[in-house]
C-alpha cells in the first residue's frame, strides 16, 4: 500500500508518502502559486509512486458536501486563480483512485483525534493560530460538519477594554481572526510575534482573545479537549495563559476537565494536517469500496 | 399508547398527555416550588393515566451523559432545593416505564426538527430567548451533545459601541444571556419587554447581539436553519433586524441559506418544547426493547 497526502496551504503545499498511514517516508515541499504551476509538481511527486489512495486537506473555503454539484472545489478565494479549481476531480482524473477530500484543519482535527493529543477522547476541536485561524470538531471518529466546514476563526469575540484595534479581517474586520491570528498580531505592534517574545503584554492580550474562542467552543461543542497549534502556539506560555483565562471565565459555571490538560498542543506538531491526510486516505478506500 | 411529557421550566412545569405523540390530549400547569412540592403535582396528574412511556424536557444545567454517575440529575443550579435533584431517576421509580431525558431546549430542537420549522432539513438549531437564553442543535436527526449539553446561551460576543450596561449573567456578566436575554432588557432599561415595543433603538440593540449568536452558531455548526422562540422573540419585528445584521455580518464570507428561511419562528409556537418530549417519549420506548 502506498498513500498519498496532500496539506495544501496558502503558501505551501506539503506532499507525502507513507506505507503505514502514519510514518512518513517521503515529503516535498511546494510554493502555492498558480494552480496549474503548483499542480504540476504536486502530480511530478507523486508520479514517482504507485498509489492506493490519497488524502487532500485543503486551504478554504473549500466544497465539502458530497451532494453539491461543486462538491470538490475551492471556493471563492482571495488567492488569485485558486477559485472555483477543482482540486478534487483534478487529483482523481490523474490517478483514478480513491481520494479522501476535505480541510487543512479539519485534516489535522482527524490527525490529532486518531494519533494525537486527543485519541483518548470521544469529542475533541483542533485550532490553528497562524497566519488565519481555522479549526476542525472530531466528535466519535467523525469530522462533524453541517451544510459546509466550520469556520472556527471568524466568530466575534468580546473586545478588550481598550483595545482600539479594528482587527484586519477583509470580511469581518474584528472577528477572531482579525483580531489574534498572526496577521492581526503584526499589523497591530508591527512587529512578528517572535520579536514580541517577551513582550508579557502581547500575550495576555493574546490570550485573551483565544481564550473567548476556546470557551465559546467549549459551551457549543463540549468537548472533552482543545488542541492549539499553528505558529502563534508556538509561544508556549500562551497556553498557561489561555488556561487560565478560560478558568476566570468560565467561574464554576460548566464542569471543564481538567484545564492542563483540557488546552494542549498539538502531539503530531507540525505533522498533524498531513498525518490527517494520511488516515483519511487509508479510510478512503473502505469507503470506495 | 399514552405518552406523557414534562416540560420542565424555572418557573413552571408544563405536563402533558398524547395518544399519537403530536397531538396534545391533556395538559396542566404547575408552579416551580420545591421538588417535593411540585414532584406531588406532576405525579397527580400523571397517575391518571396508564403511562407506555415519557419524555422530560428539564432547565438546566442537568447531567445528560448516560455514562456519568449524575446522569439523570439537574447539577448545581440557583433555583433551591433542586440541585443534585434525581428527576429521571424518581420519574423511573415511580411509573416504571421508558423514559427520556434531556434539557428543555434540546426538547424543544428536537421538537422542531422533528415536526415543526426544521422537518425539512438536516441540521438546525432552536435557541430560545426568554428569561434566560439557551439552545440545542440537532444533526441528522440527532441531538448533538459533547461531555455535556450545550450551553449556547453563555458564549461571549462583541459589545456594541457605547453599550456601557455590564450584564446581569451571575456567572459571566456580559455573555450573550447577561446582554440580551428578558431579564437583561429588563434591568438595562427597568421596563420589561412588552413596555419597549415602539422604542426602535431597543431592538436594533438586542439584534446587534442576537445576530452575532446566530453567526457565530452559523460558522460552527453551519446548519441549515436556526429557530428563535422564547418571550423576547414575540417581539416579531426582532425577526427582520436579526436576518439583516446578520447579512452584514456576513458580508460574503460564507454561503448562508436565504436569510428569511434561514433565522425563523418556531412552526410549534410554545409547544415546541412540549411536542419535543412527546416525540422523545414515543422513540424512548424503541431505545429501551
Amino acid at each position: 500500500m502506498v498513500y498519498g497526502a496532500i496539506e495544501a496551504g496558502g503558501t505551501k503545499f506539503v506532499c507525502a508518502i507513507s506505507s503505514d498511514g502514519q510514518s512518513i517516508a517521503e515529503r516535498v515541499s511546494i510554493a502555492t502559486t498558480q494552480p496549474e504551476e503548483t499542480m504540476a509538481q504536486v502530480y511530478q511527486f507523486f508520479d514517482q509512486f504507485k498509489l492506493t489512495a490519497m488524502g487532500i486537506g485543503s486551504f478554504g473555503p473549500i466544497d465539502s458536501n458530497p451532494s453539491s454539484a461543486q462538491y470538490g472545489q475551492i471556493l471563492s478565494t482571495p488567492k488569485q486563480g485558486w477559485s472555483s479549481f477543482d482540486f478534487l476531480g483534478a487529483v482523481k482524473k490523474r490517478y483514478s483512485i480513491p481520494v479522501a477530500w476535505t480541510t487543512d484543519v479539519n485534516a489535522a482535527a482527524y490527525g490529532e483525534a486518531k494519533n494525537g493529543s486527543a485519541q483518548d477522547v470521544e469529542h475533541s476541536i483542533y485550532l490553528t493560530v497562524g497566519t488565519g485561524i481555522g479549526g476542525g470538531f472530531v466528535s466519535e471518529g467523525v469530522i462533524k460538519e453541517g451544510i459546509g466546514h466550520a469556520e472556527m476563526g471568524h466568530i466575534f469575540v468580546a473586545k478588550h477594554e481598550g483595545d482600539y484595534f479594528d482587527g484586519i479581517c477583509p470580511f469581518h474586520k474584528g472577528c477572531l481572526e482579525g483580531l489574534a491570528s498572526g496577521s492581526a498580531i503584526s499589523a497591530r505592534y508591527q512587529k512578528k510575534a517572535q520579536e514580541l517574545t517577551l513582550n508579557q503584554e502581547v500575550w495576555e492580550l493574546e490570550a485573551f482573545y483565544l481564550a473567548q474562542a476556546v470557551y465559546n467552543y467549549s459551551l457549543l461543542h463540549r468537548p472533552e479537549r482543545i488542541i492549539l497549534g499553528g505558529g502563534v502556539m508556538k509561544q508556549k506560555q500562551l497556553y498557561h495563559l489561555i488556561q487560565a483565562q478560560v478558568d476566570k471565565l468560565n467561574q464554576t459555571y460548566i464542569s471543564l476537565p481538567d484545564l492542563a490538560s483540557y488546552v494542549v498542543a498539538p502531539a503530531l506538531g507540525d505533522n498533524a494536517g498531513i498525518i490527517g491526510c494520511l488516515i483519511l486516505a487509508q479510510e478512503q478506500i473502505k469507503l470506495s469500496n
